[in-house]
C-alpha cells in the first residue's frame, strides 16, 4: 500500500524515518519506524525486526533504545512496527493497558469484535515481512518461515497461556479453546520445532517486576529449548527492571548477536 | 536540603536515578537526574552536568541521549538538572513554549513576576554546583567559576541578545536595559574570557530549523573566540536537524570530549 513519511531525522550517519500506510490486514492506518544505516545508501542490507510489547507506539524503540548506532556500524535495517491497530472504534479496546490498543499482541483474532482488525500475525509476517526478530514477541519470531533463524528478546512473555496477561489477551482475542493458543505460545512452539537451527539470545532483567509476577515465565521456555537442543543464551542480569534502561543497556550486544547471521 | 529519590533504575552497570527536592533558590520543588557509572561505586568519579534547552524536563536527556554507556566506560557521574522552575503559579508562565515553564533560560531574573523564581543561573552554579557542563546553556558554562575548563554543546544559542528566543527570554526576566543582558550571552561572554583556557567542543546540525531561523548564530560566537584565541572545534553536520536524534549521534564524541580532561 502507499507508504506516506511522517518523519526524516538524520540520525548515526544514517536516517531514522517513520512511515505511514494503510494496512490491509488491519482495516487501519498503521505506523512504523524504519532506521536505515549509511550503507543502504549504497547496497542491499539485512532488516532486523524490533517487535515491541505492552503500551509501545512505533516512537519507545526509536527514541529510547539506543539502537543506531549499533545498526550503522553493522549496516542492519532496523524496521519497528507499532502494536496493535489503532483507532478502530472497537468498544473495549482502550478500557486497559494490557489488552487492545497498545497491547495488541501478536496473534490473529478470531472472536468478535476483535476479529475484523487485530490480525497482528498476519500484519507482521506477511505485510511487514520480517526477516529477523529481536523482540518480547517469542511467539511471531519462532512461527516465522526461513530466513528466520536468529531471535533475541529482551524480557519476553515466554509461555503466555501460563501467565495473566497471556491468558486476558488469549481468551478475548482467540476464544476460551485453549489448543488455539498453542500457536502464539513460544514454549509450546519451541516444544514442537523443526525448522531452521535457531540461535536464541534472551536478556532478563533479575529485578523486574513482572518476572516475580510470573508473567513472564522464562524457566518454562529454557526447560523445553533444552530438552528439544534448541540453542539459548538466557542472561539473567542482575539488578535490572523491565524498562528501556534495561533494553538500552543490552542492545549493543543484540545487534551484534544478528550481524552475526545477517552478515555471514 | 533534603533529597527524595524519584526513581532508579540499573543502566548500563550504574544507576540512572531522578531526584527530587526543595530548592531554595527556586522556591519550589524540582527534579533533577544522576546517572552514577559501575566505578562510582568505590571510588570518586567527576561530574558532568548536562544542562538542557527549551521544552526539557530532567528526563529528555537521560531517556534519549544515550549517555550512559559512555559514561559508565570513562566512569563520569551524569547530572541533568530541569530546565526550570515548575508550579510556581506565576501568571503567564505556561503561556509559550519558549518563555516560563521549561524554558527557564540560565539567567537569574530580576523583574516581576520572574525573580522570586527564575533564578536559574544561581541554582545551576550554587545549588547544583557544576563542574562540568555539556549544554546548550552556553552562557552558564563560560561564567562558571574553575575547575571549569571543558566545555560543549549541541546547538546552542549562541548568542542570545540577537536572536529573538534570547530578546524575548532576556526582556522578560531581565527587563529592557540590554547591557545586563550581557552577563548570559556567550557570545559577549568570550570577547571579554580571562578565565581559565577553555577546550569547546560544539556539534552544530546543518539542517536544524532553528539554525536557518537565526536562533542559534553560531558563527558571531566563533568570530569572538577565534580572536581572543579560544579554541574551539565546531563541527557543521550535515543533513542533520535540532532533534534528540542528532544528539545521540555525536554524545559519544561528547562524552570522550570531556573526559580527557575530567580524568587527565
Amino acid at each position: 500500500s502507499e507508504m506516506k513519511e511522517v518523519s526524516s531525522n538524520k540520525c548515526a550517519g544514517g536516517f531514522q524515518k517513520v512511515f505511514e500506510h494503510e494496512s490491509s490486514e488491519l482495516r487501519c492506518k498503521m505506523r512504523f519506524a524504519v532506521f536505515l544505516p549509511p550503507k543502504a545508501e549504497t547496497e542491499k542490507c539485512p532488516v532486523l525486526y524490533w517487535l515491541s510489547g505492552l503500551t509501545c507506539t512505533e516512537l519507545n524503540f526509536i527514541t529510547k533504545a539506543g539502537s543506531q548506532l549499533g545498526a550503522a556500524e553493522h549496516g542492519l535495517i532496523l524496521v519497528a512496527p507499532d502494536t496493535s491497530p489503532r483507532g478502530c472504534n472497537i468498544e473495549g479496546e482502550d478500557k486497559s493497558w494490557d489488552f487492545g490498543t497498545g497491547a495488541g499482541f501478536y496473534v490473529d483474532a478470531t472472536e468478535e469484535p476483535w476479529k475484523t482488525n487485530y490480525r497482528m500475525y498476519s500484519y507482521i509476517t506477511e505485510e511487514v515481512r520480517p526477516e529477523r526478530c529481536v523482540s518480547d514477541a517469542l511467539p511471531v519470531c519462532v512461527r516465522c518461515p526461513p530466513p528466520v533463524c536468529s531471535v533475541s528478546a529482551f524480557a519476553p512473555i515466554c509461555n503466555p497461556m501460563q501467565c495473566p496477561w497471556g491468558q486476558k489477551a488469549f481468551s478475548g482475542y482467540l476464544g476460551p479453546e485453549r489448543s488455539t493458543w498453542e500457536a502464539y505460545d513460544a514454549t509450546v512452539l519451541a516444544s514442537s520445532y523443526s525448522g531452521p537451527q535457531l540461535d536464541v539470545l534472551i536478556d532478563q532483567g533479575k529485578d523486574d517486576e513482572f518476572l516475580s509476577a510470573s508473567q513472564l515465565l522464562p524457566d518454562n521456555l529454557i526447560t523445553v529449548c533444552s530438552e528439544k537442543k534448541i540453542p539459548v543464551v538466557f542472561r539473567l542480569q542482575p539488578g535490572y527492571d523491565h524498562s528501556y534502561f534495561f533494553i538500552y543497556s543490552f542492545m549493543n550486544d543484540h545487534i551484534k548477536h544478528h550481524a552475526k547471521f545477517l552478515n555471514a
